[in-house]
Order: C-alpha cells, then structure tokens, then sequence
C-alpha cells in the first residue's frame, strides 16, 4: 500500500495539517492539504497546503518568503490529521507578521473571559506582502 | 463580545480542537469541539471533546481514566482551530494506549516512502477500557 493511500482525506478531498517549530516546539499554524500539496510537501520537503480561499496550492511563502523547512511528516492514529516538522524561515508563520498564528490566549478572572494577544508583531505585513 | 462568539465554528457547529501537552511540547491528539464542549472545557479545566462518531459531548477520560487538565486555550487568527495547553493523566492520550496520536512518522530512503510506528505502547488498551 502506497503510504499516501493511508490518509485519509475528507468528502473535499482534504486533510488539516499542523505544523510545528522543531526548535521552539511551539504550534506556528494550521492549514489544508490535498493530495497533491501532501505529495509535493513530501517530495521538495517544503510545506505546500490547499488554499481554501483561493481553490489552488499554497507554496507556504511564495509570497511572503516565509517559506517552511519539513524535517518530519507524521500522522495520527485514524489517518485523518498531518503533523509537520518544520523550520519556519523569517520566524514567522502568521500573516499578522507574528511567529504562531495562535497569538490569542484566554483570559479569566473573575468570571470573565477574553482572548488577549500574547505575541508581538515581529514583521510589518505591509513589507510582508509586497 | 462574547469570547465564544469570536470562535468560527464550520456548517457543522464544529472547530477542531489540538491538544498539546504543556510539558514536552508533543502534539497528543486533534479532536473537535463544539460551542457546549469548548464551554464546559473552559469551564472546567478539564478537555471535553465532541465525538462525531457517537454524536455526544466526550469528556476525555471518562472511559480510560485518561483525563487532560487544561492550562491554555489558543486561538488562531482565523478564528477556526482552538489549541489547548494540557496535562495528560496516565501520560496517554491515544486510544491505542501511546502518549501521542501521532505516533507514524514518515520514512524516506531510496526514493520509497512508509509509515513507521515511533512509539511504544504504554499502555494495554485492554486494561485501558475495561
């Protein structure tokens, strides 16, 4: 059984893809793959994903530059999630110019909740994008 | 606004959740949340999850004892993945008694690609449910 056959892709024929800093260990992203993104990611060991928005494939920084580095592809127990290895090139993942685009945490005191952002904006994504 | 109102859950009323285990960094498991499981989660502290195979919440746990004790609640920026910090009890998290769900990793020599199992089984998933 060819290894890719072992995913298992959604009724879109997509998979969510994780990717995490192997220095840090931090989470930088989460995005979607098809088959051929997984096959490319795979073959060149740079991060390419499914943009949803876009309907195309994501070469991850083909335009910001902030490309990803994959040392590791690995899968859960039912087929269904990627997690990857990666060297996030600039340090940062986010769009916002932040490292993770998990920068919200939850806070709560006194009953209350709100997300506050915990990470600084380490690139202009004016610069970023143009 | 009401932080649960910043959450984008998809058609189904469903926002995937990534448990990351606090202390070694390791991604444990991916499941999905709906409003009720993220709100009881928040809550309480503790991981609840709903399963869509048997379309009810799931306090992860409550079977194998292999309960998670929340510390963190991220969001992306986005808004459609929620990433939770936790202390997995019994130090297992997957149903096949590993500490990790991602226990494949992919092995690449001469141009072959396979699935390798990288984790040893902890504990007898057997025992586990019983």
């Amino acid at each position: 059984m060819n290894w890719i056959d072992e995913v298992v892709f959604d009724a879109d024929g997509l998979v969510p893809a994780i990717a995490q800093d192997g220095q840090s260990g931090r989470i930088l992203m989460v995005a979607w793959m098809n088959r051929e993104a997984l096959q490319e990611t795979v073959d060149t060991h740079r991060a390419v994903y499914w943009s949803r928005s876009r309907k195309r494939l994501w070469r991850k920084g083909e335009e910001s530059g902030n490309t990803q580095q994959v040392s590791a592809v690995r899968l859960d127990c039912d087929g269904d999630v990627i997690l990857l290895t990666v060297e996030q090139a600039g340090g940062v993942a986010c769009h916002t110019g932040r490292e993770s685009c998990f920068f919200r945490e939850l806070a709560q005191a006194d009953g209350l909740a709100e997300w506050k952002v915990t990470d600084a904006v380490l690139k202009d994504p004016e610069t970023m994008y143009k």
